[in-house]
């Protein structure tokens, strides 16, 4: 279906907001109080920019929340199923959050910027004022807010000679999620080798949003002779990648064992934080359900509007969270979360244009 | 300018969704993570139906956060500038909330439903983690969620014989801002005198989300002989009733005396909340800015699609939040956070047909 979006004085518009509008963005969502472009007019040339060449994304949604002081780093291992009180400057930790009772509620990659400040790079739900109440309520002295910082993507094979044309040669050489402070004409940015995308490519954290004007003309500029459009983060390519979209891949009570995130929970220390107990019983008992893929039969699957329940016998026994038709696997391809200990046959959703089988497989696709 | 939503799987549709859109919904906003009707193609029509007879809006993203337990009311008055201690069932109270720093971050209507039941129906963010942190870090007895419940609001002159259609001359003689559970052909509501105009109406909210259809087609058949028409909370009536829209009206280091919220704000007893230590310190010495009307001059504002500084001498003075043209005083109207202390003359906002010259005046309009 199509409906237009409000832009509205409620709603934040990010930095390079004009510069995506001038670029072509004619489809939104809102992301952490912030319009972010969700399309350019051509959803498969955006996949196969991003598969083959090199695409620049406006992702300031992604709010930073910013722990500052001394107690900073037990303020984030206290909010964070992962140990974060060993957290290196310079390399980021993907670090799930989760409730008192263990469900996931946020999965930020979580940096140490200096010292006694972490940056917790958050998905769309206000960890800002619970942070804040866990800092005042437990009398850590951290100031908790929302610094002026605006990642602007750069993300696909290309991006390491646009970054390297912007930024110099080292940043070929910066590892998977680690990052550096640097500037490129008297911008401050932190430059992390991320992103939402297995393509490859660079986070530009901009740390002053009155330049948003100017790094996306020099990213631009950079990028021209490399073929770079502007684009948005990729649904199609993030489901062949198995990337977790909180809020479409779980609901309001799923645990992170569910969703095959065991590898960012560190149960085995002396370190408390919010749902460890709850963590430590599902991890004795095992986890309820598990994210999986899916490969769904019939006609190439067109849009994505909501969540179908997974069948079998008559019974609901899971949810297809997020479905697409591949075009490197050329299939139909979903992430699902499914009950555990059920058979794996005799599965099917109802999708609006008829009811498709479905088959179980692991994550990622490709 | 024009762009369309993305609806996908993310983002939550209400239980009226698919009777929006069959209703002719074309333009949605996001609010607390769930797409929320904001136009049906005929802006002004859409204001002249709430002005002259009575508009039904999808407002299930007005969620509430529900605390429940012995110690929910102590929560609950912790969590807000009101003292709600004594909040007795059946009343709702506009009860606003404060960060540690006390600024605004909240506006909800509070709701004793039960005697240890409490909802608080907010704006656009999540204060869901925030109470959760602050009950389990001050080790109170109360479950703090997400109930399965979704306002359906009935909004102007002749919302009262629709609503006593369909609930019984009874709900003609609740007074303002009160509530009472009821039921509808079986489908559980708590029905309020309330909504987001000065046109007069109540809110329905359903506790059950499954009998959303039911319940939409129940208020539009009881309102068709009185002529409803499906809508959505109206920009510019509230702009002219002076309603405060969060997220518009203020920014993120406003206080709730600048919004002029004074009678909302109780610091004249023992009563611990969040915020009050420097609510008492601005009480001492004077809010910084104040919320008011503005008249512009020159032709007939049209869209409104963000913030414009005020200027006085070639100084920023302020921050107009939101404007438009009003059809019964037809005129340019808008409301701003303006410096205190200045003098009143000489002001002026750059919108992007030029520059306007502004007069100051009180809230509402009308």
């Amino acid at each position: 279906m199509h409906a237009k979006v409000v832009i509205g004085p409620r709603v934040r518009k990010s930095p390079f907001f004009d510069d995506t509008i001038a670029a072509g963005a004619d489809q939104f969502t809102i992301y952490n109080h912030m319009y972010m472009p969700s399309g350019f007019g051509d959803p498969l040339g955006d996949y196969w920019q991003l598969i083959n060449s090199v695409a620049m994304w406006d992702v300031s949604c992604e709010r930073q929340v910013q722990l500052s002081g001394p107690d900073a780093g037990q303020l984030a291992d206290y909010l964070s199923t992962r140990d974060l009180l060993n957290c290196e400057i310079g390399i980021g930790k993907y670090a799930p959050m989760t409730n008192y009772l263990g469900y996931l509620i946020n999965d930020p990659v979580a940096q140490r910027i200096e010292e006694d400040v972490y940056w917790l790079s958050i998905a769309d739900n206000d960890q800002l004022f619970a942070a804040q109440a866990v800092a005042a309520e437990r009398g850590l002295r951290v100031e908790v807010s929302e610094p002026d910082v605006s990642p602007l993507a750069i993300q696909g094979p290309k991006s390491f000679d646009v970054a390297a044309t912007l930024l110099g040669d080292w940043v070929r050489d910066l590892r998977y999620f680690h990052f550096r402070a640097s500037e490129i004409e008297g911008i401050p940015l932190i430059v992390a080798r991320s992103g939402w995308s297995k393509q490859g490519g660079f986070e530009l954290y901009l740390r002053d949003g009155k330049r948003g004007h100017d790094l996306w003309q020099l990213v631009k500029e950079a990028g021209a002779p490399y073929g770079i459009k502007a684009g948005n983060p990729n649904a199609i390519e993030r489901i062949e990648s198995g990337l977790v979209n909180f809020g479409s891949d779980n609901d309001d009570c799923t645990d992170p064992f569910e969703m095959g995130l065991d590898a960012f929970i560190d149960l085995d220390n002396d370190r408390d934080f919010i749902g460890k107990k709850p963590l430590l019983e599902i991890a004795k008992r095992g986890p309820k359900r598990g994210r999986v893929g899916l490969f769904l039969d019939g006609a190439p699957l067109a849009g994505n509007e909501q969540k179908y329940p997974i069948e079998q016998n008559g019974k609901v026994v899971g949810l297809l969270n997020a479905h697409t038709f591949s075009p490197r696997l050329e299939r139909n391809i979903a992430i699902a979360l499914l009950n555990r200990e059920i058979p794996d046959d005799g599965l099917s959703a109802a999708l609006p244009d008829g009811r498709r089988n479905v088959q179980v497989t692991t994550l990622p696709f490709i």
